[in-house]
């Protein structure tokens, strides 16, 4: 069940940089990758420098070696490119559980908003279509990316997952443990994914009006 | 400001009952409608009887007098009869503030998920072009009724509020204060409304899994 690496593509970005930093500090190796194979080494080399000792190595990759080295590959990438993304890895995706913490956002004069996915409900649903026979989880959106790079702060956040592979989902919510401070809280299957993505263009709403980085938390739920 | 009267149409379900209680407590008068306006005034009576002394004063009508006796105009009917509805009291809508805390909800053997809203993006957008001179405001889709019956507990909840109109929300924004426990969060524009609805079938996924009442608030929130 243990991970034994996890891939990040778009790691070198503030929410695969805050993962990355986390679970290498909580002892799991990851390989963070790049379209730029030497800006990812560049990173990794950088994210070291604030790991704690006794950290797992954090070391970086063209998105494509980071995918073939991982068991767990994670989708940090923006919404725009996450798709292209996907399908130009999707060879080392076979089987492999991969993790999409896309959001579909846009902006413009009114602020954030919820972008349109093209040939799918979800961003999550549409990454699934890219990588058919890999196992595929949605969860993180709502994660903050200042938040989870802040080492010495534990976060407080609930991490909602879902995906149609119950193992698959089970191993995601040992990494959500892993971080100090979050919860994986089981919502379901993947077709539940648009709202959970969705809600992150109002949570960064709420930001703007209220200068804050939010998280989620769920009232009431049995810890 | 202060709000004189609100109407409940669908003040006999679940979530309309919880929210007529609270704010008859509080001291707002309320009316409760319903389709049928003699189960309206007998569940008003069974209100009231829940209801602390020093309540203002609870009533029952048909939907349609519900609306015309009150400023602010709450629709807690299910989504399948929300449009019919309010295109049924649209004629006493005119410039009223009108509160949908409608859900896009349907269940398959697979259990709860987002049913798809035919002609706009989320329902609380559907409604208001059945009602195009109302002032729409979407929120109170994720506190569950039970939590809000209870009148004994405080809630736990943040109450996600968007709209177009901003005094519209700041009304509604009082009318969330006046619950013991809630707290009330602008997100901002009505288009952020698909994931603030959509989300509450994943917390009712999260409700059957983990066997509770879950509702949701914001972590790093300044309060």
């Amino acid at each position: 069940m243990g991970t034994e690496r996890i891939g990040i593509l778009g790691g070198t970005g503030d929410l695969g940089a805050g993962l990355a930093l986390r679970w290498a500090a909580a002892g799991v190796p990851v390989t963070i990758g790049s379209r730029d194979p030497e800006r990812a080494r560049r990173r990794a080399v950088e994210f070291t420098e604030q790991l704690p000792a006794g950290s797992a190595p954090l070391d970086g990759a063209g998105n494509l070696d980071a995918a073939r080295v991982a068991d767990v590959v994670v989708v940090a990438v923006p919404f725009e490119s996450s798709a292209r993304t996907v399908a130009s890895v999707a060879e080392a995706l076979d089987d492999r559980i991969l993790v999409s913490t896309v959001v579909p956002l846009a902006f413009d004069q009114g602020g954030p908003h919820i972008a349109q996915v093209e040939g799918a409900p979800s961003v999550a649903e549409l990454l699934a279509a890219q990588a058919p026979t890999a196992r595929v989880v949605s969860g993180f959106h709502s994660v903050a990316a200042g938040a989870l790079t802040d080492l010495a702060t534990p976060l407080d956040d609930d991490v909602l997952l879902c995906g149609d592979d119950d193992a698959a989902i089970a191993t995601v919510a040992q990494l959500v443990e892993l971080i100090d401070g979050a919860t994986p809280v089981v919502a379901g299957r993947l077709r539940l994914s648009p709202p959970i993505e969705g809600l992150t263009a109002a949570l960064i709403a709420v930001n703007k009006r209220y200068k804050a980085h939010v998280g989620l938390r769920l009232s009431r739920l049995p810890r």
